[in-house]
């Protein structure tokens, strides 16, 4: 097993990263005839779960949708879009809806069992993720969700570099996406999409100029 | 001006991304000798304003701190972490607390200057948004810190891949970063910090080896 020092630092060319940020676009209409590879879909679902977390607590699931039929009853319950339907795969980003003491147990058992350290070594972290849990009592399905924006973030982006096309969508009934996946009576709940395949040739959307607010004005500098 | 179908489809190959994010962790430590360079910070910064956001409105501004003094005195609003004081770059997120039609309408004419289309053609569009900000009145707040959190998922992705360290940084008090930076009054509120630059040779955490709950955990397919 390797550890982060153990492997050569990244030097992907910072214009190689730029370019493929402006070649993304939002896709409105995906090539239903065309899916991603075997080989590429390992390395997006592998980026997935290497996605950072608060704690490293990973409060998510990713459901990856590729079921035709399934597919086909999707734009249905999402505001009638039809990229879910469309698209090569669907991930589904599913994040609890609470979490308790038993859950960060069950994570610090993983940690304790992948770094061979007695449980009782990280009897302070666990300190501090439940007085975390109880300052934020009112506020942990907020808190994941969020955690499973920054794997949205991740997600699309990675998808860019590797020249994958994708439309997020918040756009969707997380209620009815919970039924349909069975989720409802489970810990984790629907927060948001992304459609990832390739672009159909005929998607004007890929000839519209990106649009964003003047570089001064998002950014400041102290 | 270049539209995302005027560049090339990226390909970085899968094992150099997987590499990058193995290689990745949350750093402890930073060398505080170590800046990072002018020209993979503006790639940094171009990325940040790149970020895909929600119908596009960009309900954000990204704070950059690198002044020793103002650094200097971020631990003590950050539970101690001394990560803002040494690393190279600070990233502080902070979204909008509240959008009004007057936001809208302001990003509708930035998109009709880009794009060179009257604002009459972006009616729907206007109502399409002015929808959402209506029945979302209640969380918008929330709403723009989860773009926020895109930003950051997709800003921690990329400057792994440029072979850049960072530590997303939750544990901070917002309120004085807003008296600090002087967005008290204003209409961004700090949400979330990431600190950007080199690991310590002697940060001991980049020897630990990463935890994630097995694939077959957090994926599902159907």
């Amino acid at each position: 097993m390797k550890t982060p020092k153990d492997y050569p630092a990244p030097s992907v060319p910072p214009a190689e990263l730029l370019g493929a940020l402006h070649w993304r676009y939002a896709v409105k209409r995906f090539d239903p005839d065309r899916k991603i590879g075997p080989e590429v879909w390992s390395a997006i679902e592998e980026s997935l779960v290497l996605t950072p977390s608060s704690f490293g607590l990973q409060p998510w699931r990713f459901i990856v949708v590729t079921d035709a039929e399934l597919k086909a009853r999707l734009p249905a319950v999402s505001w009638g879009q039809q990229q879910p339907k469309d698209c090569s795969h669907l991930v589904v980003i599913a994040t609890l809806r609470s979490m308790d003491s038993e859950y960060v147990d069950r994570f610090l058992q993983s940690v304790s069992e992948t770094r061979k350290v007695p449980i009782d070594s990280l009897a302070n972290y666990r300190k501090v993720i439940l007085g975390f849990l109880q300052n934020s009592a009112d506020r942990i399905s907020e808190w994941a969700t969020q955690q499973g924006y920054i794997a949205l973030g991740q997600l699309m982006a990675t998808a860019a570099y590797l020249g994958i096309d994708a439309c997020p969508m918040e756009g969707i009934e997380p209620g009815k996406y919970d039924r349909l996946l069975g989720l409802e009576h489970g810990d984790y709940a629907t927060r948001v999409a992304c459609a990832m395949g390739y672009r159909h040739s005929a998607d004007g959307y890929a000839s519209n100029l990106k649009v964003r607010f003047p570089m001064d004005i998002s950014i400041r500098r102290f």
